[in-house]
């Protein structure tokens, strides 16, 4: 029987401000993105959110981000990658110790936001993460871009590197994400969704914006948890899921 | 032999700013107090304290303060308890891992500046930070005031609580510090800082402000790190303890 | 024709995390009390809030608070008067030139949260407000509750301080309001909430919460923003004003 | 007789964080770019900073930047142009305010480190800067490098610009600056710099780091105040310039 794991953005609540329905998510989800404080995500926050991850039996990794909370992470900032990689350690650890008072574990790391998207090609950014992740633990797997260099490096250092695509996001026929930017960057209607993930889980390929199918590899898929329809679209997503007969897992 | 441990803040720096002669205190003490990025430190700053500390054989605590990089943790916070002892266990989390790194541990906890003020006498914060103390690690002990609330708490829950005397500080007779607002609150003149604590850790016993002798307990004792003098207090704090046989060693 | 402004904190969103429905909220009250980043409040945020403010013909306030965004101001800081004088300053400014960028003024100053409650008896930390509006500019009031400190000395100082009662709080037989963490403390019905501000409007009186009847003053009456129901209840305020005949209009 | 300003960074300490000599670097130098809270300079500091200006008679001018306290505002954050606009007004007005309570005013704004850096190429990002000026004040004039956009798009605004050289800093041929990453970037020797800076003034030349000499443009000259030895290069230049019956004084 076929398995996929469903990964999401948790925690992401701050002090007064909530984001995102978490414990909603919980319920469709096998793999759970903790913000660990620099982006998004208090140490209550943080520990609540383990608390229930584990109780949902989801597993927890250590969404680590660019220290922008103005900017939730998602500013690209020319920092040192010696810093950048102290900033990661700081917040895995930050991470690992909460997650531990909640009886969980930290089992994998996914860089958030702007740090994602500029390790696709930023070498020393993408270096200094997979340093940071193998200091902590080298058995720490790192969730990226097929493709991108932080795979690519995580890989050379000995490291597993695991292959995400986007269970809302359409792709051009080289496998690249439609820019945002761009009209029909972003799929909104559950039932397509559904469809792009069960060719994502069960065939391994995305029909792509021009329509032709493109094989891509997808060990993990993401689903977004913040926006208005996210539980609507997860739940969506899982029912598919589950009426093909496809597992809901992590990728451990 | 008589062995006493000094402790001293390090770590203290931020970004562009530097604060302290880190490298020249573990010249003289046997126990850092590593700032964990909530009143001062950053990763990076960390990162490097811990280096140091490991190669000069200091001993690693984890130096937890309020959620106030502008006041630098010396303003009393009135945060919720719950939400404090998150705080504390993220700090000791993130320093831990960054220790790791270079080879090093984080083996013991003290509170700083306004909280450890705080927890004196405020019973509720005092039981927050016992509490995320023992929810990382029983084994860590808490460094704090004699007769103060989190040492009581600390014994209370099975943590070994460490009362400190302060080396450049005043004495009431009834053993609690004069007041910083008071005149002759802190020594300056490192003779004198050296014979107070000489009498600190043979005697067991402070001269205090009106004269008189007292018995105090001082399982460590704090040598400031960032005043203009703090390198030559410490030095000729060390020299004294050389000279009247007394060895500077952990209280662990 | 009786005239009553109520006033609304809003601009409280930060970054990525939305507070309040600012938009609707407009629509019934007279002054808006606008975050000015410490607590809550980013510089967009606080232009956009402001261009929305003046296009609804709502006077800006200055809602000024602790630097505290973890705890969005409503945790008690014991801040230096001098620093809370100077912190005070630095928000009006900034919103001021956010302001008048959209073609709006700051008209009033309203402190926020932990630092509203501490200078109700706080004299220093009241003193410290005071000077700092009054440097900024001597014409501009500050609200406060009736018989605080910050009132009292606004007044002795030659500001005009603006006495200020709260729409959905329970009060005491002596005036004070009923703590929140006691039964009653909030009301969440819109109709008595209604009720309770017309006694408040055209009586300049309460009902105290063991049922007694209250004088207090009141120039301007609190309706919050941010909880679920609060533009039902702001709404309803505002029909029941309409329908007895009161006017909803500044304070100036 | 002929008059060049001096411009120097301060205000650029933050809470317990002393940086640079602000004091002495005002006997030397005829405009204060004051930092404005975002990439340092708290309140408190920002109007001892505006006071000690305006009392040894040195014009103020916002030393506008990045959000990024960690980083002081060196590392370029890919902020979206819109909001680095609300940023720039925020800090201007904060600073206004602040000076004004000194009876100081902001006269000019030079942006910072990393902003200065990307807006001599980064068309949106100056655009940003001019457009955040503009609608604080037209009549303010803007530092910027020779030849950047930030001074070619002030000028198509309507505003002055006005261009600025380094004292302590080589130049290529093509009147760019040496990179710091290269041997030779940046001047030591006072005696250099006070030769480099009489040059600039008095022929509107530099001698390139060939050897060669090129005329380039300097309404200003930029003296850095946070180096070891920047009081003493700072009092060199003044020296210098003295001895040459050059005078110090504002741009303006």
């Amino acid at each position: 029987m076929a398995v996929i794991d469903l990964n999401s953005d948790v925690g992401e609540s701050f002090g007064r401000w909530t984001l995102g329905d978490d414990a909603a998510m919980f319920a469709s989800v096998s793999s759970a993105n903790v913000a660990c404080g620099f982006h998004a995500g208090d140490p209550s926050v943080i520990r609540s959110t383990c608390k229930k991850a584990a109780e949902a039996g989801v597993v927890i990794g250590a969404h680590v981000g660019y220290r922008d909370l103005a900017g939730f992470g998602r500013r690209f900032l020319d920092v040192d990658p010696m810093e950048l990689a102290d900033d990661v350690v700081y917040q895995i650890g930050a991470l690992q110790a909460l997650a531990a008072t909640t009886g969980g574990s930290v089992q994998y790391v996914k860089p958030h936001g702007g740090l994602y998207n500029a390790i696709v090609r930023h070498t020393a950014q993408a270096q200094a993460v997979v340093e940071a992740v193998k200091s902590v633990d080298p058995n720490l797997p790192i969730l990226g871009l097929p493709g991108s260099e932080v795979l690519r490096l995580a890989d050379a250092a000995g490291l597993r590197g695991v292959s995400e695509a986007f269970a809302d996001r359409a792709y051009n026929p080289d496998g690249t994400l439609v820019p945002r930017t761009q009209a029909g960057a972003v799929l909104h209607d559950p039932a397509e969704v559904a469809e792009h993930v069960l060719r994502m889980a069960i065939e391994q390929s995305v029909r792509t914006i021009d329509g032709s199918i493109l094989k891509i590899r997808a060990e993990s898929i993401c689903v977004h948890g913040d926006s208005p329809g996210a539980v609507a679209m997860a739940t969506a997503v899982k029912s598919a899921l589950d009426d093909a007969g496809v597992s809901i897992g992590s990728f451990l």
